[in-house]
């Protein structure tokens, strides 16, 4: 059994490399007529998507799976219309293969420039959303990339008729045979078999939760480009416009708790704490957030809860939030530096160098002044659909677009030029 | 014994941390001071370099290494001049840290851009060329990134002095203390508890052999910059310029063949291997090369041994040749797609169609026309100095300059702007 599926895979692998190599040269006008024929199918086979999706997610009540989890699993006619829709988007972006970007000539006349290129093949694993499977695809088709998709196995049922529907619009508006590939199984082997395939397999994206994604990373032999958590600080700077900085709290914290973007830690400067705190905090406990704060923070508001040193490395996906007077902006960028997860990070100032310091000193994916972190994601930044977000420093940080699924190779173009090395 | 190993190459990494936090913000006025200093250290102390160097020489010598390996091993004022020039050099390079490279307003008004920051901790793993100790030192260091350096147990006295000297002569213009380190130990274990330090180092790059590279990369749990072996090939294209392709072909295979960008084997076409072959086997002859042919190669030229299966995936870093004679350009493409090792590929040609095909088909880090393979280099290509030559696909391709040991992060500017994603 075990034997079988470690050779399911390599097949879908090696058929994946000539598929890939023959996609890196479709042009876009193809890749747009596939990606809207992928788009149709998926909207005239809405019926037995639908079907499957109902057999998966009735197994999955049974299994008891949390009310989260069953809300990420099941489709509905809406669901399946946003998940056409993004497929459409994904056909409407700019091709980012065969830019190039910037070209130069040489003392020699050599003209030297540099040129995108798909990765080539990319597994995208992922857990029990059918609406990765149509994103991921779309995504890789349009870079030029042929995909092995492993979707989490209570969604198998669904991710099987999404991935064939896909695969064969695609096949039949004249793509490679084999450039959206899905890994039909729900035995977990199949994973770490693709993810020894190197020579093969190129990039691996893991998109899920943290634990999916640690695994993935320490059995992987392949690159991974994979977002850690999102622990998100906003720091409100001595001087700061106050009201700017409670919206952009505000929002940052409760606009949507539950996702990566979202902020956990407020950060307050002790010359603005007194004002800023208690309206804050008032605003925050009618909105349901559960405040935890440091000594300092306790003292100004009443009735606030400690936060202990874990609270300052908790992603709480959910209405709480820890807070801590500093005593300077320095000891900000220090805490932000010590527990910051590296996805996104933001400062409310009126302070113009302080400001650029902030842009500067801050390592992360995305730095902010004066917004809200909940914009950190690619439709925001304008970059369309994204694969995720990027906490890395390889290759990409941030929002991970179709530029982001590609590499650059150099191009030079020459009469003859020969080298002489002892010039 | 080995916990103490462990130990010291925790330590190190500890505190390359925050030197490479305090780095990443130094101006550049105040690097090219440290690069300056640098360089006049290691001049001022060439003795105690070079008496250092004759003590491993001397090991080396007793051990049998190969007159190869002593001669990369082997020091001299010429190349410790060359060595202080190398670092002059970066020094006068352009800082590719702060870089902003575009910046776009939303329709929201968000001002989004991306800016080029240091990777952070950089671990350099190498054999026993005393000169990639000044190289790897001094590029790190301009490019923002805190360096651990951990050379060959063959140059360990050399390597000790000038990672001392640069160490040192960085501090004293004050640049933060641990922003260059160095393994002072021959044990191997060192580099493998290096691997490990996940969260402590950012990236690793591996320069050396082959064997070296796949061990690191095989035990690397850090994310590893390498370059493969350089398997490189030059298609000779029907109706192509005879002339030029040989001058190409002689030079690529010819000028210096013990290194990655040299030539292994020759394609080409059938309509011109008539008039090509029988002149260009005598000039490689001349030369003294080796040439081992396909039946066709045989056929048109008389004393040719004949190319075996192992041939064509040999990078032979020696006067010795492989020569295959195609039906297509197709086959060329396919051939160079199953034996190229993805570092360089060039192809000789007059047709512009089948040249812009090899630019856009050909998957590797360099892509020329009518040059020499010979070129791929950062100081040819312009970048200046390099780190090696990229055959991976993520984060950089082709040679690895300043600009590729630097990441992007996105900025946001922003004036108070929050999200609504019910809109």
């Amino acid at each position: 059994m075990d034997l079988l599926i470690e050779q399911m895979v390599r097949e879908l692998a090696t058929a994946a490399r000539p598929a890939a190599r023959a996609l890196a040269v479709v042009s876009s006008e193809v890749k747009n007529r596939a990606l809207a024929a992928m788009a149709d199918a998926l909207w005239s086979e809405r019926t037995p998507i639908l079907s499957a999706n109902a057999l998966d997610l009735a197994d999955a009540k049974a299994e008891r799976h949390p009310p989260a989890f069953l809300d990420r699993l099941a489709l509905d006619e809406g669901r399946v219309e946003k998940m056409v829709a993004g497929v459409r988007q994904v056909a409407g972006l700019p091709d980012p293969v065969g830019e190039i970007t910037g070209m130069w000539r040489r003392p020699n006349d050599l003209l030297i420039g540099r040129m995108r290129v798909p990765l080539g093949v990319i597994g995208v694993i992922y857990e029990a959303r059918p609406g990765v499977t149509a994103d991921a695809a779309a995504l890789c088709l349009k870079s030029g990339n042929a995909v092995i998709l492993k979707g989490g196995r209570e969604a198998i049922r669904s991710n099987r008729v999404i991935g064939h529907l896909l695969a064969e619009a695609a096949a039949a508006t004249g793509l490679p045979k084999g450039c959206i590939a899905f890994i039909d199984s729900v035995d977990r082997e199949a994973v770490s078999h693709l993810l020894q395939l190197t020579g093969l397999v190129d990039l691996i994206i893991p998109r899920g939760g943290e634990e999916l994604i640690r695994t993935v990373q320490r059995a992987s032999a392949i690159p991974v480009l994979a977002h850690d958590k999102g622990l998100c600080h906003t720091y409100v700077d001595e001087g700061a416009d106050l009201t700017m900085a409670e919206e952009v709290a505000f929002n940052a914290k409760v606009e949507r708790p539950g996702v990566c973007n979202a902020m956990e830690t407020l950060l307050v400067h002790e010359r603005v704490a007194p004002d800023f705190l208690p309206r804050m905090v008032r605003r925050l406990r009618e909105a349901k957030v559960e405040v935890r704060g440091c000594p300092r923070t306790r003292a100004l508001v009443p009735g606030i809860a400690a936060a202990t040193e874990d609270d300052w490395d908790t992603e709480y996906l959910d209405l709480i939030l820890s807070v801590k007077v500093v005593g300077s902006f320095e000891e900000a960028l220090a805490h932000i530096a010590q527990h910051g997860s590296g996805l996104a990070e933001a400062i409310v100032t009126s302070d113009h160098s302080r400001a650029m310091r902030f842009l500067r000193e801050v390592d992360a994916g995305a730095v902010f002044v004066n917004a809200s972190t909940r914009f950190t994601d690619g439709g925001e930044f304008g970059m369309g659909a994204e694969m995720g977000i990027s906490t890395q420093k390889l290759h990409a940080r941030g929002p991970v677009g179709l530029t982001e699924l590609t590499c650059q190779k150099f191009i030079v173009l020459g009469e003859g030029q020969i080298r002489d090395s002892s010039k």
